[in-house]
């Protein structure tokens, strides 16, 4: 499936499958006679009805999860908006394929399939407080890159990103999809000082200046303020939902670029679950009007999946639970009264 | 080792090892030169320096994880503190044997041995409304059955309970330690109603009026207002404490019985890290009274050492990012600046 056309991946946005609440009710049903007072594992019990309803079956697998992240190098840089020269994107998209990014130790540790994917590092997009980022076909390209990614019979799916200017480009989407200014959305990236944090607010109020024209329309948003790597994130979250895979977010880039599928379906994300907090100043802002419950709040703030990593940690155990316990019925425990 | 009187405890209380600030400060300086900008991996990276200080080693494992789970009974269920009958411990114990339990499905998926420890469970304590639950033979029987629990060569130990009407006992224990009143400390356990909630605080308020004279000293007020399962959680945490070995504790049982340690030394709980914060009420109070910042909050409220099975796989994650991560001159990465 390629979308050759922005109204053609629109229509796709706005046609989704709603979740399994039948598997999901089964899921609950058994969650109930499990050897534990109702509702004891909070959030565990949760994830579980999530992976009921959305792989559709009460009896949720986690047999290929894949984590995938997405590369891209952005225009927006020559602002200097980060603390990190440019050239670190492609330098840590090799980091990644030697197997010493932190990802790389995450993902093993979750058992789950890494796959970076490089958008065109060599090719920055455009400084988007001068031109869009992309144009239609290039912002298509990414989004069908994306859309492929999502690997055959994946049952769990964590998304994250690369790109050194990136939390400047996730302010600009934010602010571009759900108002407010750059000083409401930016944060410190990878740790620029206060000068860098000026510089990255007046960047997206650049941004939002020259783009305002687009702010009607989510998706125009994220081809003009975005960028390669959100605009594949965004397509391998909408590949996900119409194949009913359950997907882990990772911080503030991988959720704004998930984001317009909010504002195009109404449940458009429902199919996901917030990985994590980030330190990222932004994140919790963008989480709250998503209304995205993050699962874990650890400080973090790397990107690269790593959030999502840990959370999907959490989510294997979650599922170990659900399928493993003996209920009240076999084990002879009085249930409670 | 073996504690024949409460004067040797004590005293094996007040002269504790302190944590390898050598090897943390190695560690911390490996974090400083992986690739990620500095602190970006948040918790991950204090989890790091955690385990090396207490490891005593720059480059900490997690070879032999165990998780302990001490089950005892309580004369207080009497007082309709419970919204399960006190039977279910020993249920609960023999679910724990057969693999039923949400804790074998935890331990498993953290990779880490489980033992199960039946501190009589067949014969309740005294109920502290109206006597001390053990006397000193007792209560060091307990404590020395969770201090000789402790695996050999365990370099990461989970800490956890089963006991029908425990979080009542946690509660006594932690306003017997902290001040306050009943109403203060208890929350509604595995499901009590609005009535079994005012039993729970009336219980513990006749307890804390019977047992004041024990106030001065924590061991007192443990072996008075406990159980045994706290009491074996207290001397697994010393006898980790006097090995080195680093401790997760599990929820408010868990943490009230290791409670004492902090009373009787400055940084007696420095080598544990509270796994969660358990929706149990007084959790949160207890875990701000003891300066303890928990890693997740996951709506949890099993006890079993659930929630700090699921903190484990977040400690082997950390784990796995602090061996496994190139450096920046390993990997030719710019580092930032």
């Amino acid at each position: 499936m390629e979308f050759d056309t922005i109204d053609a991946l629109r229509a796709a946005c706005m046609e989704l499958p709603a979740a399994d609440e039948r598997a999901s009710a089964a899921a609950a049903a058994r969650q109930a006679v499990l050897t534990k007072p109702a509702g004891s594992l909070g959030r565990l019990e949760d994830i579980a009805l999530w992976l009921a309803a959305w792989q559709g079956r009460p009896d949720p697998v986690i047999e290929q999860p894949a984590v995938l992240v997405f590369a891209g190098s952005h225009g927006i840089t020559r602002r200097g908006v980060s603390a990190f020269p440019a050239e670190v994107t492609a330098q840590m998209v090799a980091n990644f394929a030697a197997g010493g990014a932190a990802v790389n130790q995450l993902a093993r540790t979750a058992g789950a399939q890494l796959e970076v994917i490089d958008l065109s590092v060599d090719r920055p997009t455009g400084d988007f407080s001068e031109e869009a980022a992309m144009d239609e076909a290039d912002f298509l390209a990414a989004v069908n890159a994306g859309y492929r990614a999502v690997p055959e019979g994946t049952d769990l799916l964590a998304l994250g990103e690369m790109g050194i200017g990136n939390t400047t480009v996730a302010a600009a989407v934010a602010a571009g999809l759900f108002g407010g200014t750059g000083a409401d959305w930016v944060g410190r990236g990878t740790g620029v000082d206060d000068d860098g944090l000026a510089r990255k607010a007046a960047a997206v109020d650049a941004g939002l200046t020259r783009h305002a024209d687009a702010f009607g329309d989510p998706l125009a948003v994220l081809a003009r303020l975005g960028g390669r790597e959100l605009a594949a994130i965004f397509g391998a979250t909408l590949a996900a939902r119409r194949r009913r895979v359950p997907v882990v977010l990772d911080g503030f880039v991988c959720t704004a670029a998930a984001a317009p599928l909010a504002r195009l379906h109404g449940t458009g994300l429902a199919h996901t679950l917030a990985g994590h907090c980030s330190a990222e100043a932004g994140h919790r802002r963008l989480l709250e009007i998503l209304r995205l419950d993050p699962l874990l709040d650890l400080s973090m703030r790397l990107g690269e999946a790593s959030g999502a990593c840990v959370a999907m940690l959490v989510v294997k155990a979650a599922l170990a639970c659900h399928s493993g316990m003996a209920t009240f019925a076999d084990a002879g425990v009085s249930s409670g009264g």
